[in-house]
């Protein structure tokens, strides 16, 4: 994980987009013609968990998921040289087990 | 189903698109000039289930079930070299018995 | 009805749009100048009846109503030759008894 | 009243519109230059006062009422030959006593 | 007051926009430059205080209360040859006491 | 203060606007390059402090406050030759001590 | 800090950007081709906490917090020459530890 530690806000989460070589194999393929393609990354951390009005929202991914997200939506930062992309929680569409 | 899982988040389901000889027979034809197109799917898997504000709201639709899915919304994936869809359950229109 | 048996989601409901020759007589005409023009048809069958927060709310509409439609809204699709509508209860403008 | 009856759903009236000798004598003089025209109308039927969670709301007009209603909104039908319009009961602006 | 008489529906009121010697002499000058202009006016009747949920929600403005309204927003209507506007009490800005 | 009072509605409030020498010294300094730029003001005058469901929303700020304001939103009028605004208070981003 | 004290209203706190010398090592790269591209700034003052409905909802942040916030939204002004920001507690992406 990154030295320098980020902690997302409320329902945020904080991943890591995946290389080529670490996406799941042959299995999910994105075609390049989809509408809204998505992107596979890894949750490398959980926000503050606080919605809006200050009440705590269990995340439904923990650190470490495989997820698919959607293309739209997240901000861009690097992390000790490596692409990250802070989010909110409903970006992600699904766990990839 | 596919080897590879996708377990969608919220109120999302994972469907499959039917093949045109998978459809139902000459029961639902949709017209071309149909102003919105749907389509037929089937449910591979439902998501979590968890609204917005953290709580659980049972699925309508169950694993297995024939659906018409709106031509709008939702995410194409291709998984196991077949095409799915994530997509919210609110944009399946009915379910084909 | 139809052989094949479509159940819509939600608080939609399946219709069946009217021949000209078997709207209600005389009784209702829709000037070609309206601004929004409504279109008769029949209640086939009723959705689920749950909202979105998965709350069943009854319907004020029953199988075999005629009833006038707000043009906009609704996807087209064919049953059994015959042309169908799906379409939110809401998009129900009124009752034709 | 109509011979085919109509009855509006939701919180939705059927009014018929009010020809310029039924209008109320000088007293309500609808300026041409006014930014949004209101007409004049007549309450017809009440609609099944349900809201969008199914809960009754009393309407505030009654069967007879003469109102003015807001310019846009609502969709025109005729009714045994007579102008009507199926409104929101929100769209109406005021009752002329 | 008019002999016509007008009874707003909801939260909304019956003002008569008052002529430039009416106004409250020196005291307020609203600048032609202004980003948004308001209007002076006196209230002529109040609505029936009903929320769209059916709720009633006390007026905050008695009728002959001299108010400020926003330009935009309400509709002009003619009550016994003078000008008069039905409108939201939202749309209200402030009483001229 | 105004000889003629203004009292605004709601959650409004009612300021005058600070001439540049009345402005906090060399304390705040708003860039000509702001995206928004946001101005000095002094509240002359606090709403009814009733939300549009009818409720009391006690205000944050009183009487002779120095704050700055959201240079968008609120309506000019001149009280006795001098600039005043109404605005609501969700758009007083900061009480200046 | 300041010695012009500014407190925020609502939910709003103050920032004040961090120089290029300030920010965060090597840690994080805010890429340039970045869709959104976030800054980093440090908490200054927190705001009165009230929401709309003058609930108070606790912060997640505190003075002196490090923070990555997002670029669009906030106000900026010059604090006895340096540059801050007022800006909305859901602005702030994520905390920099």
């Amino acid at each position: 994980m990154a030295s320098t530690k980020v902690k997302p806000l409320g329902q945020r989460v904080l991943v890591k987009r995946l290389d080529e070589d670490e996406t799941s194999g042959g299995g999910i393929i994105i075609p390049d013609t989809a509408k809204e393609k998505p992107q596979e990354a890894t949750i490398v951390a959980l926000g503050t968990g606080k919605n809006e009005e200050g009440k705590e929202v269990p995340f439904s991914v923990t650190e470490g998921d495989k997820v698919l997200i959607s293309k739209y939506g997240g901000t861009d930062i690097k992390l000790d040289g490596e692409e990250h992309l802070i989010l909110s929680e409903s970006d992600i569409l699904a766990i990839v087990e």
